[in-house]
């Protein structure tokens, strides 16, 4: 992939279509964007992680609606975790919730969870490197894009 | 851009190196991750989220160090935004705070902003489309991948 992305960018300078700071703006549609905010038992915060972890990287790669899940701790207490939800769409997310991967996690962390709130988002603008690393291309999006 | 992605997928497909559900696991390394929790000046905020819109589009097309700037604002307040900020480093933080985009969103929304909270994160895994659209790549970065 590497190989391949690395000989997109050359082409791209030849050609012309891509500058070294592209950016791509993107209508973000009918996306459904959430934060959920939840406490987890102390004795069992690496395990949670863990079964957390698992069940984002499958959802993102499996599921074509699910766009973006972004989980991270607060420093001074992690135990509070934090996760940055984005679907295609409200049909995307309630697909997911019934995947099998969501429900092992659902299942396997039922006592690990010690409070959750989730929190509806009106988003304003999602940007992001598109490979993860400082040379991607940035991507932007937006509701009225 | 639309051409040469289309192209490269069909590429992948026929020398197989990225199968139709790859996942792509990177190293955070020296990442730092931060929330924003900020209040708006209600009269004003629609002006402030185009000034961040415009800065957060800049920030990511323009600095390497720069891996995602993420805003949203809570359904029920609008006025409560929130933003998911990914640095490759704090050094590539640091250069971030003195680019000519960032200086001038803080000079043309200080009358705006009526709080802003800094929260230091600990990432646990930031996974998303790498086209940000449904056909994308998914692109998992943690901190020991």
């Amino acid at each position: 992939m590497k190989i391949l992305l690395t000989a997109i960018t050359a082409l791209s300078f030849t050609i012309g279509s891509v500058p070294a700071r592209a950016q791509q703006n993107l209508d973000l549609g009918p996306a459904m964007v959430r934060m959920a905010e939840l406490e987890i038992d102390p004795a069992q915060l690496d395990a949670y992680k863990a079964i957390l972890a698992e069940e984002q990287a499958a959802s993102v790669r499996l599921e074509p609606g699910v766009l973006m899940l972004h989980s991270f701790a607060i420093a001074e207490d992690p135990t509070r975790v934090r996760l940055l939800e984005v679907y295609a769409s409200k049909n995307a997310y309630e697909s997911h919730i019934r995947s099998p991967h969501f429900l092992k996690y659902k299942t396997s962390t039922e006592k690990m969870v010690r409070s959750l709130r989730l929190i509806d988002a009106a988003p304003i603008i999602l940007c992001a490197k598109s490979s993860g690393s400082p040379s991607g291309t940035a991507i932007c999006l937006s509701p009225d894009k």
